[in-house]
């Protein structure tokens, strides 16, 4: 557990992990850290455009450039969309940018917070990816004003990250499912990175607090790595999160217990605040190696991100505060249609980030922006993987007709359907070794499919003792007591182009059916997408 | 975060918890600890009785006492149940009953592994508080036989803890929800103490994972407190349980974490596990007690009791294993009806526990292990608070008529209904200040039910600070973003003879189906039974 006090961790960042934690932020003039000057500017430049582009989505129907005085007849009849959490998407996806083109990593990026999607398809445009899927979307100004158009419209794309949104593989909306579908996307996929973000609305649920345990199921070489992002911005709808208001002592001793070692990040001033998930990411990124490498004691990173909610938009109105509370959860100016004052308010807003300087005469991002992002499939938009149905494989299937059971006459046979299945399931295993996996809430033998454990084990990453049944590292069946996780992980194997089967009892088949409608609900509208390849 | 070392434990339990760690359990030959010499030998004595008359729910159809050699057509035909669990559930109730007797606890008792029925059954049997309901399962041989055989038969009653089970007010079976009911059940209920028994594979789901943040909306003094005690047995059906492979120190960390400090209780010596877990429970109750008088930090006490799975049952068969593994869970001798040494090795078992010194001639249990149980209404079997609707007192609901809205001529009206339903519900509030409450993932405002905070407020445990809209320790609506929790907490409010009402988006209404599902089945069985009295 480490406080990342940017006043200190230029040297800290170096060195590797600081060794205990610090006094917390100062508000450096001069801050200190991994980044270059050029760097700090680049990124700065960078968030201020994302967070324009965000707030552009907003609102916007006309003037996307702001060359023209703000009128009311540039704004959307309806204002949908959520601000609160978008700025700290954009502050994280921009960071991993450059963490991408400097370790060249091979990384997805999963919004928890997929309300926040005016931060997402910000970056997925400006690094564009979005333009290469969407070609209409250009890189100009006319294509800046279909973003902000299409945006939560009627025909246009949902408010959520969702299956239109390049480089996603989750959907916003229903919360509790980031971490499972990180995991389930990282299994046998050793070079891959999820930096999974939850907010701390959807940590509260009972699905996300049961995901934490994946980990004692990923294998540090044969899997890839989640680093999960823990976006404490103090808020839900209209109520505190809980842990926005747990101590920090509280969550480094949770996240202890879980076997992870938490990265913290807090405060407001964006410089500090630029240089120190800089120094977290770099000393995380470093865990997650040496746990590759097979170094050490297996203590997962954690970064977790204290934030302002509605971060660089308006501080107050009407007396009350806005940046920092509830109140930027959503639109934070909701009237700019009905009243002028806060229609100035928006166009102030809009030009604090000074939209002449970040994109040139065409409405293009400048050239120092474009820069920043990863190249072609690095980019975490154009990622293959986030579109699994190009690298699906078929499954090879074994025949079935030589375990047809010979009934002489009616009756004369007994026999259990499930454990033949459990036999044809054992040959898929073995035809199937790299690409093909089974969860099950422990009911594989009491479902009487045991046979598949002829040809593998059950997975399992914590000590294993004599007395356990057919236990291994490396087995293909994931044995866990929970609907929940089996679920979440079979959809994140399957989107990033693998197969899986969840079997469980009739009974308990029920538990994760909110899960299930969601995810058929995502396959349905793929398929309407000629870019989404079709998944298993 | 203690082991109590029962060798040290006996100054440790009087003078409150120690200061740090134990070096384990010895397997003293004498052990002290807070328990007399004559009441080690009578909980002894009622966890051999209770032992025994769950093993013999499993297994027999006759000859209840062993009074002859144990034959086959003895055994019932189709064996079921679960062993595995039962000895820790026993050992645990006539603990508590310990300290009902001792401290006058108003106390309940929620077996989140319920598929642990036998033992259930076995204490409500031998407190009497089954005779009381059931007159014609008599305490004695007729009435023991009649236990015995009614066991998951048809005609008789499920295998898991349930409706027609006297004192319960959670099913087993679909796993996960333990802890909700718990806290539902206390909330409003300063008096009443809720032991809530966690199996360690319940522990691995979703739902039980999100459960644990309920104390941050406990008020100490209004509402009671909660118990809860982690069972970690080891083993699921056929594969150990994540936690029990994890350190003590990992569970430790990841309960302060949650703000509970964890007291360990370790080890398979019956003697000295009696005396530790009689001081653990001793400093547990002392710490609810602290914090009920408002002193010091709010950290909540859990138990956890490390035993081995089917304790005291068969050590192996055919050179495996049994006691302390996943062999034990269900049936731990399947075959007793087709081989024969299986049969003498069920004998011998089930004469370990010496049935003739527990119950006397006629087959009632001896004077002191019924002396041992509480009295009346402070039996766990027959407290009211589980039979809810004998205390349920009825919603005073305001007039709605006041409410109407006058439409003067079609479509001249603008009026959100939620809006208007809000004003009853806070009228509603106000009507009933002590046993109505509003469950909410967010979403009261957004639902437009704002009105009712006019007359309270939301519920929040940790620091409030001046932006916070409408929150407090004191108020009637509670705000988290899991469904999970609020539909847990309805059911155990209601269940308990209170009123309340759960609120949500319609899109994420299917999250907890299958606990509506279950809470449906559970009242249609309940509407069955003449003496559980209908809850709202």
């Amino acid at each position: 557990m480490f406080r990342f006090d940017p006043t200190i961790s230029s040297t800290v960042a170096a060195a590797g992990p600081p060794a205990g934690p610090g006094a917390g932020l100062a508000p450096a003039a001069a801050v200190r850290g991994p980044l270059s000057t050029a760097e700090l500017a680049a990124v700065e430049r960078c968030w201020r455009a994302a967070n324009y582009l965000a707030v552009g989505q907003i609102y916007l129907l006309e003037n996307p450039l702001l060359r023209q005085p703000l009128r009311v007849e540039h704004i959307k009849p309806r204002l949908l969309g959520h601000w609160g959490t978008s700025p700290g998407l954009s502050f994280l996806y921009l960071h991993i940018n450059r963490l991408i083109r400097k370790r060249d990593l091979n990384a997805i990026f999963l919004a928890g917070p997929g309300h926040g999607a005016p931060a997402v398809l910000a970056n997925a445009y400006l690094e564009g990816g979005y333009t290469a899927i969407y070609p209409e979307v250009t890189q100009d100004e006319a294509g800046m004003l279909r973003l902000f158009r299409q945006f939560s419209t009627p025909g246009g794309i949902p408010s959520h990250v969702s299956v239109p949104t390049p480089g996603s593989i989750h959907e916003g909306g229903e919360l509790g499912y980031v971490l499972t579908h990180a995991f389930g996307a990282v299994m046998d996929n050793p070079g891959l990175v999820a930096f999974a973000v939850v907010g701390d609305g959807e940590f509260e649920t009972a699905p996300l607090a049961g995901s934490w345990k994946s980990v004692d199921f990923l294998h540090p070489q044969r899997d890839g790595a989640v680093l999960p992002i823990l976006h404490l911005n103090g808020y839900k709808i209209a109520n505190p999160t809980v842990d926005a208001r747990t101590s920090d002592a509280r969550l480094f001793q949770y996240f202890a217990g879980l076997g992870y070692d938490a990265y913290l990040v807090a405060g407001d001033d964006p410089a500090a605040m630029h240089q120190a998930v800089a120094a977290a990411l770099e000393a995380a990124l470093d865990r997650l190696a040496a746990i590759r490498a097979g170094g050490g004691e297996r203590r997962w990173p954690i970064l977790l991100l204290r934030s302002p909610k509605g971060w660089t938009g308006p501080k107050e109105w009407n007396g009350l505060p806005i940046e920092g509370t509830f109140r930027a959860h959503q639109v934070p100016l909701a009237n700019v249609r009905g009243d002028a004052e806060q229609l100035a308010a928006l166009e102030a807003w809009m030009r604090s980030y000074q939209p002449q300087e970040l994109f040139d005469e065409r409405g293009a991002p400048a050239d120092d922006i474009r820069a920043w992002a990863p190249r072609g499939q690095r980019r975490m938009s154009a990622n293959p993987a986030a579109n699994g149905g190009k690298l699906l494989r078929p499954l090879a299937l074994p025949p079935w007709r030589p375990l047809a059971v010979a009934v002489p006459a009616p009756a004369t046979v007994r026999l259990e359907s499930t454990r033949r299945l459990g036999v044809w399931l054992r040959d898929l295993v073995q035809a199937n070794p790299d690409n093909f996996r089974l969860f099950c809430p422990d009911e594989l033998d009491s479902n009487r499919l045991s046979a598949v454990l002829e040809a593998t084990q059950r997975r399992f990453e914590l000590p294993i003792i004599s007395i356990d049944d057919r236990l291994s590292t490396d087995g293909r069946v994931i044995e866990v007591l929970s609907e929940h996780l089996c679920e979440g992980w079979l959809e994140g194997y399957v989107l990033t182009g693998r197969h899986g089967l969840f079997c469980t009892y009739e009974a308990f088949a029920m538990i994760p059916a909110s899960m299930v409608v969601q995810h058929t609900k995502w396959l349905e509208a793929a398929h309407e997408l000629p870019w989404r390849a079709p998944v298993a």
